[in-house]
């Protein structure tokens, strides 16, 4: 089987949770001396203030062939025999998962080190747009990462503001996971 | 809550799977942000012979202090919110998990590398025997982690050689996770 095939990359519609055992069960192999996994959850304050729940939009195909690539630069890096990474859109409620990856491979450093890599890069150039619900409010946010990064595998994101949208907020802050 | 209360650390009997969404549930929490996590697994090769399954022994009442004690260091290094800690004894079939980590953290930073920290530790500290059951024989393994570090968080880690037992193996190598 061609590493390509060992790869899932889904983003998922709106109120579809994940199902972390499905993704943690395709990266299951006989070979596979080891499974590292990361789940992005909704957390409940950021910066003192109270979140209810955060909301994710993307522009997905061009968010699927950026998760893509990240998986193929971690099977440059490291010896990975499957990959499997999902994302939500739409209103994450607290306690759920927005992102999760399950990276499985012979040795345990090879999945750990390639697990961080692949959550540290959809973090930093993915494009998908987050918006923080608050008790009092709402605001887009972009993550940290992808400002410090000012290019991505994907180009430069851009949320683009539709009629009756607050636009893109104060970006200089996120509620990084 | 106190942080030893955020901590759940069990050996299993043989014969009982690791139940991984009990771990997963156990360690999320409203204010974590990021849940880490890492299963060993027994794959089907290890140098070249086909591996049946694995087989673990434990001096339990030490292996749970030992990796109690391990928690307390990931605390003490890393901004946790929960971890949760499992390892079976007795046969492991190829594909099963054998030791499953989950950490739980409000960024995913501290999630992650203390995941790491935990299992690197167990493997080099905690005294758990492996057998590995190939084909055409089986040998007890020690982890070479283990063999490295002299000085054990409990001490030394010797395997009891008992009537009928074929005792230690050849420790040179071991099936590294």
């Amino acid at each position: 089987m061609a590493d390509e095939d060992r790869n899932l990359v889904e983003i998922l519609e709106e109120h579809t949770e994940i199902d972390i055992a499905k993704y943690i069960n395709y990266v299951s192999a006989p070979q596979a001396g080891a499974i590292a996994t990361f789940s992005g959850t909704t957390r409940d304050t950021f910066d003192g203030k109270t979140v209810l729940e955060l909301r994710y939009e993307a522009y997905v195909p061009m968010a699927i062939r950026c998760m893509k690539s990240i998986c193929s630069s971690a099977r440059s890096s490291w010896n990975l025999v499957s990959i499997a990474v999902a994302h939500r859109l739409g209103p994450v409620s607290v306690g759920k998962t927005s992102v999760f990856i399950a990276v499985s491979s012979v040795h345990r450093v090879d999945a750990l080190d390639a697990c961080k890599f692949v959550i540290d890069e959809i973090k930093a150039s993915v494009p998908i747009w987050k918006k923080e619900v608050y008790g009092n409010g709402e605001v887009w946010k972009e993550n940290s990462e992808f400002l410090e990064r000012r290019k991505s595998c994907c180009g430069p994101k851009v949320k683009v503001v539709e009629e009756g949208d607050s636009g893109i907020g104060n970006n200089e802050v996120n509620q990084d996971l």
